[in-house]
């Protein structure tokens, strides 16, 4: 499988570590990109006016969670974080404290929880992870406590 | 605020009791969605490639997780599942069991698990509902167990 990022290092089970934490980089959404989202998945009237949004709970407009969570998603997959296989979850729990907002620029803070070895596949492992998606104020949109499968290193290679 | 669907019955939380399921329809995902979702959120080999996906633990092209999700909301928001003040989750427990696959037709099952009035809040509760997105064949691909924040009935209104 090629990902056309060879170059780059991939990490596997051995390079995690509990208390290591990984950065991504940061995208700003804008009012449209909330809205086309909205319309597309969540057609909810606080995702996709303004005026609905400041009379909702949210006090003006706000993104989907769920976009707050595939935003999350494409800052992981093109950071540094390149775990060898893929960033495949198998779930976790998910929190949205506060919500998007137009022009909000988020980023990523990925800290390893926990790391173990697999007792039925020896050939991988479990790493749970703390994703923290953050606005430009250092304020937490999304906490997503992720368990992830992670391939050890084979022998010989990697 | 206007949904544009005055006429159905909002719940609110004294609609709401442990033990009831609502069901949505259902929508049909194909594999140019699965690579689009992909391309703009989730940009992995195995969302976006047939090849790669087969390659991969995934045995085949799989949906993102996150496309799942937002698939799921967008089930819920067109369903019969209509709370006052919207759909507003604070978060939740969330695994997938297993991936979407092109050609998959998805619907969720919503039931309700707990419902609370809020100490701090008089207007409004916490509902814990358990939403399954089911394939054709009846398999979960997702299991979203959220806590909603539900208006309860204004005197004399609703």
């Amino acid at each position: 499988m090629s990902d056309g990022n060879g170059e780059r290092a991939r990490l596997y089970l051995e390079d995690l570590a509990a208390g290591q934490v990984y950065r991504t980089g940061s995208l700003t959404v804008d009012a449209a990109a909330i809205k086309a989202f909205a319309a597309q998945f969540d057609p909810q009237p606080f995702h996709l006016d303004e005026a609905a949004g400041a009379a909702s709970l949210f006090g003006g407009l706000a993104a989907s969670g769920w976009h707050t969570a595939a935003l999350s998603m494409r800052l992981m997959v093109d950071s540094g974080f390149r775990v060898a296989g893929g960033l495949i979850g198998a779930g976790g729990e998910l929190s949205w404290p506060r919500p998007t907002r137009p022009g909000d620029t988020l980023r990523v803070e990925i800290e390893i929880l926990e790391v173990r070895p697999s007792r039925s596949r020896p050939q991988q492992g479990l790493a749970k992870v703390r994703n923290t998606t953050l606005n430009q104020h250092g304020e937490a949109v999304q906490v997503f406590a992720a368990t992830m499968v992670v391939p050890r290193r084979p022998a010989g290679g990697g």
